[in-house]
């Protein structure tokens, strides 16, 4: 096989073989297709699945949606159009003209000229029923096909704009995003609630381990970014942590994304609020006015009353009270609670959410830290950590941001299995 | 714990505490000090490390570099500001004028009304020697020191320019970004290079496994991805992958990321080949654009004669030879190999890196794909997959791409383990 592919490759750039082109088809997505502006007559090409079928005496009124957005295209057909397999949850391929729509419920309609039923649909196997709303509860025992459904489908088109809209975020304030490593031989952290990484069985390795070392997965990519914000001055990552937690909350996942950044040269905790103040506020704005028909869709059928708490947290500076004002605050509640103050971190608590942010500044003096570390019998295996101190240190510190907490807080979704594509948790790894 | 935090945030909305805001500061980024257009003196700070030191009788010149570009900035003081702090490594703080540089080298410099050492250096300690050009190899023992290089600094650099221009191409082509899952249940492809996924020791669960079932660290997230372009038609994922082979190639990691994209409708390997096409090429106008100094210094010092090989590549259609052409220009070369034809397949070959894309039209059929599971005893565990074909199947395909061998063949660098910040592989798990 090798031997054929060098080849292959050497070949490349002599060959002499026509290079035959692909045109571009003439389709549309369903998205471009409502957004057209005068539509008059264009012969176009539209995929999907079928949504809804209405059978008139003359007339056939279809429903297609291709997932580029909640609204689906109406395509009005001759009623000899119809047929058996045209039903809900099929996939069709409409040609026809795109026009105006008489009706003030669409800006534009497909009159079609051919209909074709490309896949059909077992309607009686189909878990999704034509014109029932399922709860989000049950929709999650079928993690393959909930995500043709209404809600799930808002949910997480909302989930890549948002993933966009943190990525520009952070280049347009100059940070070098950086991947961390999702498999680390680091396990100073909360150790008990670690992923163990290990090649499966088939494997014999002459080594107890592949990697030589005990290997887990990232809880955290904070000490990776430390390294490199001593190079780029502000650096973050955004991917997936994991925590080994025997919880199945509706807080909580074994798998879930973190926004983390990292920033030199910070003189206070307030450099970093204010960097986290703008994620938070940027990225919702980028969303709601990218897909604001998702995102309405979530406030009426999901959260109703969510948006009001929304546009009150978008149009207000966020609300800052210290440790000490905090605690004062507990003790006149006269509440039982445990509570550890903390030094120079913060927290973002949302209601409903809990904890959306956590940062820190971080210990940046070489003599402090080493000792640090000798106590807790971690200097040779933290050296790296303390080189950071030790060639050109300087003030810095970070936060991160829980990705799944952060869309059920803007979008009002109670349970976090329901904001990412496959939730694992302590019995569940589906598919 | 919970009780407080409850608290807290029941309490956040009610409370008239002041709140106290930030005032953005004074900073310069070294990349904004050398773009700004006319410098006529205008009060900046600027922090960063020291990339050398030049003292004269009555002039000190320093260059500050922060990472936010290639170029650093230079720092012209009165020669009272030296002090034995002050070197190759240190960090620093300077106060002072920006203003146009009587040098033909730069455009500004930074007349120093401060200069504060934050950080000093430890010269003879540090890896990184004044002036000395380390080879990459030398810089792979170092992985929380060698981003602080001009060669790493660059790569990096371009591997987040290319992470965001990547996520732009797909947006702009109306793909929806998924997150498909890191842990996986599903073993069906080479299970023989799998990693396990298990809790800690320190965890114990009644059960025998956290997620019930064995879980693996994913190898692709194809299947994933076409339950998703199930519903919006086009998808695109991009995030780490893992292989437990047991290599130290130059072009294998266990750790890599890959770029994978599914869609529906595809009516022939041609409308892959487009968006392949269109990928590569866009992305890499976008990194050449944007950071051409970085790109320039790899094609300088790491792979002269790289920079008119990609340029060809660019300029030039991508050759495309069916798998009949490519064996019989193989059978022409008389050479021995074993080569097995694939249908409806594509990959693209890079000169010096290898297979830089695979992708391939799938399965839809129900029945041919039912008696294939059959076959294979896999039948209960992929009923899920053959769902997916049960309701409103359509034709579809995808591909993946290789991220780091992409960074190789862009920027020429040979090792796979100097294009990406941790490198993970047999024997090797540093930091």
């Amino acid at each position: 096989m090798l031997g054929a592919r060098c080849l292959l490759r050497a070949l490349r750039s002599c060959s002499t073989a026509p290079c035959p082109r692909h045109r571009p088809s003439a389709r549309l997505s369903v998205r471009d297709a409502l957004g057209s502006q005068n539509a008059s007559g264009e012969r176009v090409k539209v995929q999907g699945w079928v949504r809804s079928v209405r059978s008139q005496k003359e007339v056939l009124f279809l429903h297609v949606n291709d997932g580029s957005s909640l609204e689906s295209l109406q395509v009005v057909a001759d009623s000899n159009f119809d047929n058996r397999e045209l039903t809900f949850g099929s996939s069709v391929e409409v040609l026809g003209q795109l026009v105006q729509s008489p009706s003030k419920r669409q800006n534009v309609e497909l009159k079609a000229e051919k209909i074709e039923v490309i896949g059909n649909c077992d309607a009686k196997a189909f878990p999704i029923k034509y014109k029932e709303k399922h709860p989000l509860e049950y929709m999650r025992q079928y993690p393959h096909l909930r995500c043709r459904t209404n809600a799930l489908g808002s949910i997480l088109r909302v989930r890549s704009e948002a993933t966009a809209a943190i990525h520009s975020f952070f280049k347009n304030s100059g940070f070098v995003h950086i991947h961390t490593p999702i498999i680390t031989s680091n396990d100073c952290e909360g150790a008990g609630e670690l992923f163990r990484v290990e090649p499966s069985s088939k494997i014999k390795l002459p080594e107890e381990n592949f990697f030589n070392v005990p290997a887990f997965l990232t809880v955290s990519g904070q000490l990776h970014l430390e390294v490199m914000s001593g190079a780029f001055t502000q650096v973050f990552t955004f991917g997936p942590t994991f925590r080994a937690e025997n919880s199945q909350s509706r807080r909580h996942l074994a798998e879930f994304y973190m926004v983390e950044a990292e920033i030199s040269f910070v003189e206070s905790l307030q450099d970093l609020m204010q960097i986290m103040e703008g994620l938070f506020k940027t990225t919702t704005m980028t969303v709601l006015s990218n897909c604001p028909e998702d995102v309405e869709l979530c406030h009426k059928f999901i959260a109703p009353g969510h948006k009001d708490r929304l546009e009150h947290m978008l149009k207000n500076n966020f609300l800052i009270i210290s440790y000490t004002e905090a605690i004062e605050i507990l003790q006149r509640a006269s509440q039982n609670f445990t509570f550890t103050p903390e030094v120079a971190a913060v927290d973002l608590l949302v209601p409903g959410v809990g904890e959306l942010f956590g940062g820190s500044l971080r210990e940046e003096r070489y003599h402090f830290l080493k000792q640090q570390l000798a106590r807790s019998g971690l200097t040779e295996a933290y050296q790296w950590y303390l080189d950071l101190r030790r060639f050109g240190s300087v003030p810095h510190g970070g936060f991160g941001m829980g990705f799944e907490r952060y869309l059920q807080c803007i979008l009002g979704v109670e349970n976090i299995k329901d904001v990412i594509p496959f939730p694992r948790f302590t019995h569940s790894c589906l598919l």
